[in-house]
């Protein structure tokens, strides 16, 4: 059994061209569950609608293909391929065959209602977070202890919809920042790593201290649900999905340590699992600390004209890219509540 | 006998404060040949006045120290401190002392007279920085096979000024690309390492194949001049300036390979020289192949709403980054006949 | 007989609820003529995916509402709502009713084939596009004379496209400048403004004085093809069609008097009109001189971190919105050869 | 008696040389008070230094012409050039000579000590702003109901600053929109249009309906003081300075109201006083109902990649431009508590 991740290049958002001959060539079985993932192109600014084209684009593929049913097919996207990233994206297909088949993977999908605003970047948005996490490994048929990675979108609480409410929730208004971490506080609470008693309005955003190490979340208008794909580890097999908190943007180290647990020397072992092709999907979280410096030094991250996550997700790029000598990976900006402060989050589909 | 190159850190493109302690405390004596090489923050936009605001901050602080004579100090600056980079500048001081001096390092300056418009991206401008490369050299008492790294501020042929010039010439202006090409041609031609009389005014930005493999250079409108630093070994001593081409932004091996030439881990040894402090500065030039692919794989950099020299130089901060463990390095977009098609070039002094 | 123009709105580049209702309200019969031009939100840059997503979206709506046989509609767009411009469109429909129909007004549409990367940006560029306007005129059963305003869609010569073309060609690459110039010198040859002999491929861009005084030129990656709509003005009616050139942006003496010709104080008629809702549509191509000056005086529009069309575009809405009271107009950059040196083109449907 | 206003162009925001010539051929006597205000270009980010290189480059200007004292002179900086704005500045000086010379108009300058950040952007900034009006008034001679306009710098409550301060005040760090607000509210009470003692420090940012009539507020990180320049009607002479609220962005009629108050045509009027060349100085603030609509449409003002200020100081320009038929006027966005909600402020300087 297993499940097989998949990659596929887009020549723009809304080109499906790749997706639509993996899909083809994979031939899953009808009614398979299907999971995309993809880092697209686009400004990543409030008016950039490369989502909702993307969004289109990837959902009229899917039906095309006969994998319509949305109890089956879940689509996570993230926007910005700052520096050195190849757009495109993963098709994870459950029982399919060839290269990208992992024996020891399994993945899940679950979505929530729409969130009501009133509910939105509050203590119910991580527990209906927390929820839609449990319902995918069901889903994955896996228990907590399995998960690898959750990667979930999480609704942003627009200013049109917030006004009316309480005063300390519309200050909430339009941070994807918070839409991210109240997620990520979700997903801790799903992993067990804290006790959902803990978690209140104020924890999001204040308390740094409380997260998930096994999360990436995502932010956008695009849906106003909490979208999750789970990536798990079948018991009795070799890790599949590996994943752990890095130090910081520059933890090139970490990151060797994460792919290559127990190497002697964890940097020439993860570099040559890369070189074999051995590493079918990267996924890099990458976090500042909240007084913009690194190692001790300035950086101009959250003082330029760019919004961070775009200075962020470049020179991640750089890093990741020097440690597997490939572009081609998911890399996002933003790691509140996911990883320790100034930290982030690595993590990788290996087929060792 | 030697030099000294010594970091300082800059709060803002007009902080000259931790310069100011820096002279105070090397206390160079009067006349003592200085030079300044600053990566500033700015958005590196047309409308970007840091680079003025540094120029005059960083001037008037010279003048105030002493050394105000033009013939006796050049300042070279660089604007851009996308991803991970952290502004600052280096001082290159002739028999300082402490920390940072370098007994094998030697360095000259030079610069051209004002460039008339009619010169500016034609052979003539080639010639010219040629010609000031050789007067650094001079100036440093060193022969042309002594270059370690020049580093030049070319101008730019700005628009206005093009007017009435022949239409070949006139659609050269405004490329800071051509203004940096030209000049790396130039000192291709002083280092000997192309002839003089292969070049005519349409080399630039057509014959790829013909670039320099020891300069970088900074193009800017706050010049007319052609203005270089030569940084070079001196005889007898062990190398004090690294220098060679990378195959491209994430060539992290190729830069391990200069640092630490003839190591049997390179990385290793790289990296360890680092750790150890004994890095005291670090120059990338970071370039692309005009198709805009990276290890076969597409990008984005000449096609965002993002300049490509922002996404070169952040994703490049993060390569070099995870190689020094530092974030304070020289970093800069941009390798027109700088190095080979699609490489960039990487300097360090080393203390060692 | 006659045709009508019908204002709809969009809260996003894929929001067609409103033009769904037009249609159903509307209830043209099968096979009757539509058009749409709309002027949608975006980010206006080399990766901004509104364009294709709004495309999609429009046609899309138009196919399920029985009107997607290309013979008969046609859609231009144009991206970037800069200032007070409100995005939304506009639905042409032969043989409609009600408020917006204009007994007066006739209209045409076609296309060209896709254009080949050798065609684009020469003289054959502008004959192409002074064909389509030709047969748009014959769709519309008018003679040239009667044309009002001609509305183009002409494509960018992509810089992918280019590669192993002529020198000459190769620089006029990814100019959307030069796109919209050379199918503004094609208007002017259908018009008979201008003689097809006296274009060649180096008219474009150069020869200032060669230009309509009756079409605006969008231009952009989301076609290949030439693409236009004619305005007419059906003999023996009223004009419905108003249109003639402005002195520069900020000629609003010059626009009311093209809304009100003849009248004794033509802004006071002007803004009669608008507020007794008689100017059912206003169409402005703000030009600039390319000195940047404006009545004498430095601007900041070409030498600033903001493309020049969003500043002319965001001013041009104040001087129109200051004109008309109203902020639902189809404003755009760029005037090359649409204009006089410096000037701009306005018209506007009147149903009085 | 009398004062004069004087305008001078700049060519970047270190170009003196105008204010140069201009203080050399209006020869104030020694001691004088001067005040400059400017608005230059600069891409009014986080990280545009150009206010920091023009506040230099002026002030050291003054200092070399004699008026270096700081209880003489006073300027006041606005970055943001966008749209048609020509950018330089305009010379306020007593008992100066020629045209510009107001027989009626009187000006006083004042400015605060540093605030500290526990007093920034609460009551107590509004009480210093209110006491810098006082003072200025003063140093004019002129009582508060004299005043036509007050021109008024306030410090923004940067994030680093802001550490360790209240939860509800770090939430107003960063804000230049409530820096421009507690600042307006000061100026009120200062004018007698509201009393002090109904002002909290939850005023700013959410009682609209609290707001001055005669006054502009400029922010930005370059000062940590409240500092202000009073532009006063002298009594007995007619009103060279005349100001007022306009209804929103567009109401050109207001602003034509303003400037030939009580004319049978306004709007003739007010475009005969400019094309005389009697406006000698006009300043408009524009503002935008926070739900981003302007006379009851959508605009993208809120929505897009560009910050608000840009759209509306360059949507402003065109209204502005289109009524005085010149580009050289002082256009800044954010009206913030100075004028109603969604509503503005215009004033100008009339020789007549």
């Amino acid at each position: 059994m297993g499940a097989g991740i998949f990659r596929f290049e887009m020549s723009a958002p809304d080109d499906v061209g790749a997706l639509e001959c993996l899909i083809a060539s994979l031939r899953p079985v009808p009614g398979a569950r299907l999971a995309v993932i993809a880092k697209t192109e686009g400004t990543a600014t409030l008016n950039d609608f490369s989502r909702a084209l993307a969004l289109r684009a990837l959902s009229d593929c899917l039906a095309t293909a006969g994998f319509g049913d949305p109890a089956c097919t879940q689509v996570i996207l993230s926007t910005g391929s700052e520096g050195v990233i190849t757009p495109g994206g993963w098709l994870l297909c459950e029982g399919g065959q060839g290269e990208g088949m992992l024996s020891g993977l399994a993945f899940g999908i679950a979505r929530s209602e729409p969130l009501m605003p009133a509910e939105m970047i509050t203590a119910a948005h991580a527990r209906i977070a927390a929820r839609v996490v449990a319902e995918a490994c069901r889903d994955a048929g896996v228990g907590r202890e399995e998960i690898g990675l959750v990667l979930m979108k999480s609704p942003v609480l627009l200013r049109e919809d917030a006004v009316g409410l309480p005063d300390a929730q519309r200050k909430r208004a339009n941070s994807t920042s918070l839409a991210r971490g109240i997620a990520g506080i979700g997903i801790a609470i799903a992993t067990g790593e804290i006790d959902a008693a803990a978690v209140t309005d104020d924890t999001v955003g204040r308390e740094a201290g409380i997260f998930s190490r096994r999360g990436m979340v995502f932010s956008g208008p695009e849906t106003r649900r909490c979208e999750a794909i789970v990536l798990a580890n079948a018991p009795g097999y070799p890790a599949a999905v590996r994943c752990g908190t890095i130090a910081d943007l520059l933890d090139i180290d970490g990151m060797a340590r994460i792919l290559a647990p127990g190497a002697a020397d964890p940097l020439a072992a993860a570099r040559g699992l890369a070189q074999r092709g051995f590493v079918r999907a990267a996924f890099l979280k990458a976090g500042l600390a909240p007084d913009g410096r690194l190692r001790g030094q300035r950086t101009t991250i959250f003082s330029s004209d760019l919004e961070p996550d775009k200075h962020m997700r470049a020179a991640a790029s750089g890093v990741l890219g020097a440690l597997l000598g490939d572009t081609r990976s998911f890399i996002s900006g933003g790691a509140e509540h996911q990883a320790p402060p100034g930290g982030g989050l690595f993590a990788a589909g290996v087929s060792e």
